[in-house]
């Protein structure tokens, strides 16, 4: 790495020395915090445990319309609302479903109160960047400051003079788990735990407690516990006037438990004060998290952890330059790949320590133990991203699916802080694992690596992954009759991955196993009904289910055949396929039409994963590239922008972003398990991707192009000074030659 | 102490030798289980902190007409029910209001099942000791044994073949607080915490945890934890089809909080199978649990605890030998004397750490911290029992009260588990002070202990204690207006507590404080309606309150005057000042006549405080002493019985049977904070009080007697061989002369 490490020093002092904004100054954190992008504008470290983001979804349902326990909400702020009831310590960003969101922090000042709804504030002056997060509370002029090491959130209150309280708020969270246990050490220090879990309403036997030690910087007047226990509606509760009323105990210091439970600090300020609250966050006990607090940021000052993350970022981020393009086409792109470093996040503590998945024990790493896998959608494109810009991440990843193999027995589904929350369909993990190693990151036991594979593309019972898979491989489909959720969706789901196995067996050998995957990925073409041109659910009998209905199932809404989509969604998501779904449903013209259909006629989903590689299809019939960049521009413009607003929709751990990502560079990773990228036209004129150069040879890959506003479509693209008449670019081609030139105009090319 | 070891060790040795049965033998733990009488059956060392008692007072109303929350139930066990659910190893004994019973150990056969309503049983074979307790689970064909050491309870599991388990349930508990921690440690281990408080619903604030340890001498082939959370009644709960069921997570190693919590270890036996489970107790943390345990009990096994602990209880039993009398008698004697032992109980660990009082700090003892003072009951005579038989222990237990004062500024009222409960009226800390102090027992800080007598005595604004103090000193009574509870009442508790002050100060030299609080302790007269001849509540501006029903209050029903009692209970309690209540009322003649009728006509409650000296009140009138031996003997054989009805009702932490240890004796402490007994008819032939050497000189006191089943009337007393005509003794003497011959007949001696 010493190399790596030189070359952004050169490029850190570049930036100083000409006063340029460094790649971490274009990060706007509220992108995506609006349009359920489920982003939170708070203050992280790259793939942080810890996070501090403002909390504005509980209560006050007029000045909060996106109330928490009112509807399905996945994260601990949101645009639209306006009444903030503190900072959550660990949060998740760009996930479908509410979880974490806890451990929430709050200064107040005048007389104690302890219910969020009573002490909340309006808010003004929110600042967020890279590791940073800014606000000042409305109803107690108190400037609240947040940043975060890896493990430890920061903050730093400003208080006014006079009462000023600190509230550490275990009873309020996003997670629908219960309980919480707090114990305060001193009149600057307390510990406890929270229960989280359940996430997407699954798996809430695996609910398991996060770990906190809060330090305070100055210790307080007065400090103590409160306690709201259930309403007690026996015979006795007529005796008991204190029912269900809050309880505050102060000076108390031996544990207390509860499912609405506190800790406050208190204080009487003779002149405007600053405090410090540094919150150490670890999985695995309350040792780590102080152990955590202690290593990483112990004595040092908010401004020297700010520091210190910030400078963190930009190395993450500077691995890839870009130079040209609007000021908010840097934002996006910053800040969408700054979205990637996000999740999947480090689970283990600075001792190496982790909760192992199923096992009840707790383990240990030498290297990072990555968690948050959201593999449905990160299989499809954010992998890929990770492998070519942060390719050590990635095979650390891929090992850390691979010790949840060893210790669950299966890899990973949607894992979240080792639970398998089960979340979604298919078998993804093998996915990820076959384009890693096909993109020549092999640092893996590849051995157990395919034998976990094939596990769970071959064992007909018990089999959490892949339900139905009997079926599947009898008959080729999963039927109506089985009541797998989404029988058309889940078997092309299963394609997908024994393509991807078919593509590992082969590199590694094994012929028969390539010919038999190879053959399994192909059976969506028994779910295909040259009547109405559409993949569609089935009996098992092979009769079609009936009603169809092609648009049955957009907009999340329930039907039979898909997951998350209708039939325009699923059509051509056989992205190792596609040359032969061109036949299937006719020939290009044919399928351009189709894909022009779906777009014209809003069918189109920028939101969701399963037509998530659509716009890149066109490249498939030779003289329709240029709609391709037509359409990839329209999409950046439409759903991606330096605001609230600025994600198509819930960012999905990072997937809506690596899809920004690589538009705005001018490739996509067009088939999962297939190391090969589709080309369209960059969105700035110089893209330098500076290579880790312990995987890659090549210093760095360059894409220079005239990109502008007009200058959308591509006139010809030359390869290292060559012309290139293909609109796809193999890995190891890009890995090797290393520039890519764009000549771009403004008007299409016409067939 | 070396004098006092030597004696017991000669004792022990006698009782062995002749094969007699000791005085441990006689205890009948089932006295008072019945009746209201609250005490339980479980297995107990000599003041333990820790206790294993059987639970059968939760679901199932037709097995268990006594269920805990469908009416005011203040123990974990009672004789009238019949489904058991389990064990808890926190309890007290002869309250009058639930907490504790939590820690709830049940071992079970077949599947594992976390409900009690579904996995209690009925029992047979019920066997009680001084410190073991034993019973067969009829469901299960498991023999369950217990025994304790001071802060550890052991069980013995005796399984048959096949699946069994082990249930630790922190969910089901007799205290209404609510909230567990527990966390696995191993195959054999589980550590925790249970929130308890709130005793006789007050102080809600003030609720704590405790702690626990438990180990299996087996490890489980399985174990886990379930939770049932509460329901979740938002929008959510639509998606959540786990809402509030019972999750099992099998092998689950970290914390888990609560309500409705519990671990499980499930075995699968080839043979039958013993299991011993010891649990450590602590009210400081989890850490001195495990010391302990480890220090306490170690690898000692359940027949080496049991050994060691019924020594405990010999020893301590033996401090008075009886002879004569029928085996029944023997048992109710030392059965209340057991009794006796159980509260004030250890609070501090084995380290000496503790709980303090309201600072919220663990403090520090090199003796021992007691806890349990109910003070308004056991002032009366508990006390004095303890300084004469057991003075080493009321020394102690002085100084734990000056230890609270000195965390809380103020004296006890109602301590539990350094919790000040607030419960019953009164200032009785500082009359079992002065008592102390005026048997001989000096060995603590007169002074503080002074100073913080007179501290509740007269500070007359914030006064935890003495509440409408103010109006007291200046009225010399409570008003009715003052809407303080029960003025008559109090304020006569007032009057006893000043009139303790006033010995201790004359005693001490402070001539000013006894005159004055000489008189302030009989403003009682200002309560005496002569009209009435009853001491009724009064209005500030001297009018009575009325209407005046003299039989109001009886069986606690609400009344303005009085506290748990009526007029007629509260008439004569001016212990210390009787001669001139019965010139008030009119002459001896008349005050026999009204106590004859207070008997007579039902008005006497032998299960309640404010009236228990009124059988020895006879003694106060020449000539009509036989009629205390007549009411004694008709009270002790109505109320006191071996069999669980044997107590006239509640124990109150041992004061009712500490009157009959004095009544069985033949003597009585008659006013609290006065050095004197009143005498009666003892009920055994040989009295044998062995003292304790390092505070009495003599070392032995004797009372011998002719007593049987009919001689109940004292014909003649001799002390030390020489004739005597009172029915009253000074302690001095007592002390001092050592022998008391009782003749006794089977008449009557008529005045």
């Amino acid at each position: 790495m010493g190399k790596l490490k030189s070359s952004y020093l050169a490029l850190l002092f570049c930036s100083v020395v000409f006063g340029q904004e460094q790649p971490v100054d274009y990060v706007n954190p509220f992108i995506g915090t609006s349009n359920y992008g489920a982003t939170h504008p708070g203050a992280i470290a790259p793939r942080g445990m810890a996070s501090v983001s403002p909390f504005n979804v509980a209560g006050k349902i007029k000045l909060n319309p996106l109330e928490k326990d009112s509807q399905w909400l996945s994260n601990p702020y949101v645009h639209e609302n306006s009444y903030l009831t503190g900072f959550s310590h660990v949060n998740l960003s760009g996930v479908g479903c509410p979880d974490l969101g806890v451990i929430i922090s709050m200064p107040t000042t005048g007389k104690l109160k302890t219910n969020h709804l009573e002490y909340g504030s309006t808010y003004s002056e929110e600042v967020a960047k890279a590791g940073y997060y800014s606000v000042t509370l409305d109803g107690y002029n108190i400037k609240t400051e947040a940043t975060a090491s890896t493990r430890v959130g920061v903050s730093r209150y400003t208080f006014p003079a006079g009462e000023s309280n600190i509230l550490l708020n275990l009873g309020l969270g996003l997670t629908n788990e219960q309980g919480g246990m707090l114990k305060i050490n001193s009149a600057s220090e307390v510990e406890g735990l929270r229960m989280v879990g359940s996430f997407c309403y699954n798996s809430p036997e695996a609910a398991y407690p996060v770990y906190f030690v809060a330090k305070l910087s100055k210790p307080a007047d007065n400090f103590g516990i409160w306690n709201t226990p259930y309403k007690n509606t026996g015979k006795e509760a007529q005796w008991m006037g204190y029912n269900a009323r809050t309880r505050i105990k102060e000076s108390f210091t031996r544990e207390v438990v509860g499912d609405s439970i506190g800790a406050y600090f208190s204080y009487n300020f003779k002149e405007p004060t600053k405090v410090e609250v540094k919150i150490g966050i670890s999985y695995v006990s309350i040792e780590n998290a102080r152990e955590n607090l202690e290593k990483e940021v112990g004595k040092k000052s908010f401004d020297e952890v700010y520091k210190d993350t910030k400078e963190a970022w930009n190395k993450k981020l500077s691995r890839i330059e870009v130079e040209g393009g609007t000021e908010d086409k840097k934002s996006i792109f910053y800040t969408a790949l700054y979205h990637t470093q996000i999740h999947p996040n480090i689970l283990n503590d600075i001792n190496g320590e982790y909760p192992e998945v199923a096992t009840g024990k707790i383990g240990t790493t030498n290297g990072t133990r990555y968690t948050v896998f959201s593999l449905w959608d990160t299989y499809r494109n954010y992998h890929q991203l990770m492998s070519l810009v942060y390719p050590e991440e990635q095979l650390q990843m891929v090992n850390s699916m691979l010790d949840m193999y060893d210790e669950n027995g299966w890899l990973p589904k949607w894992e979240l802080n080792s639970t398998e929350t089960f979340t979604m369909v298919g078998d993804p993990a093998s996915v990820v694992i076959a384009d890693t190693y096909l993109r020549g990151l092999t640092g893996f036991d590849v051995e157990k690596a395919y034998k976990a594979m094939l596990k769970s593309a071959t064992q007909t019972e018990n089999n959490p992954l892949r339900p139905g898979l009997g079926e599947y491989i009898k008959n080729g489909y999963l039927s109506v009759d089985s009541r797998i959720a989404g029988p058309v969706s889940t078997t092309l789901e299963y394609n997908i991955s024994d393509y991807a196995i078919a593509q590992m067996a082969k590199a590694l050998g094994k012929k028969d196993d390539y010919l038999e995957f190879s053959k399994r990925s192909l059976s969506y073409k028994k779910l295909y009904n040259p009547e109405t041109g559409f993949l569609q659910p089935k009996y098992r009998n092979g009769e079609w289910y009936k009603p169809f209905d092609p648009e049955a199932g957009a907009n999340f809404t329930k039907n039979v055949g898909y997951i998350e989509g209708n039939a325009w969604q699923y059509l051509f998501m056989v992205p190792h396929d596609i040359p032969e779904m061109i036949k299937l449903t006719g020939d290009t013209k044919n399928f351009v039409k189709r894909l022009d259909y779906i777009f014209d006629k809003s069918h189109y989903d920028m939101a969701n994963e399963p037509d998530i590689a659509y716009p890149f299809l066109y490249n498939y019939s030779r003289g329709d590239e240029w709609k391709t960049q037509k359409r990839v521009d329209d999409l950046l413009r439409t759903y991606y922008k330096n605001g609230p607003y600025g994600l198509p929709g819930n960012d999905d751990t990072g997937t809506m972003s690596a899809w920004a990502v690589f538009a705005m560079m001018g490739i996509y990773p067009i088939t999962p398990a297939a190391p090969v990228y589709a080309l369209s036209a960059p969105k700035f004129s110089k893209i330098s991707i500076h290579l880790n150069n312990n995987y890659y040879k090549q210093e760095t890959l360059v894409f220079t192009s005239n990109a502008s506003e007009g200058n959308i479509y591509i006139d010809s693209i030359e390869i290292d000074g060559k012309g290139n008449k293909s609109y796809f670019i193999d890995h190891d081609k890009l890995l090797k030659d290393g520039h890519i030139e764009f000549k771009l105009k403004a008007t299409e090319n016409f067939r």
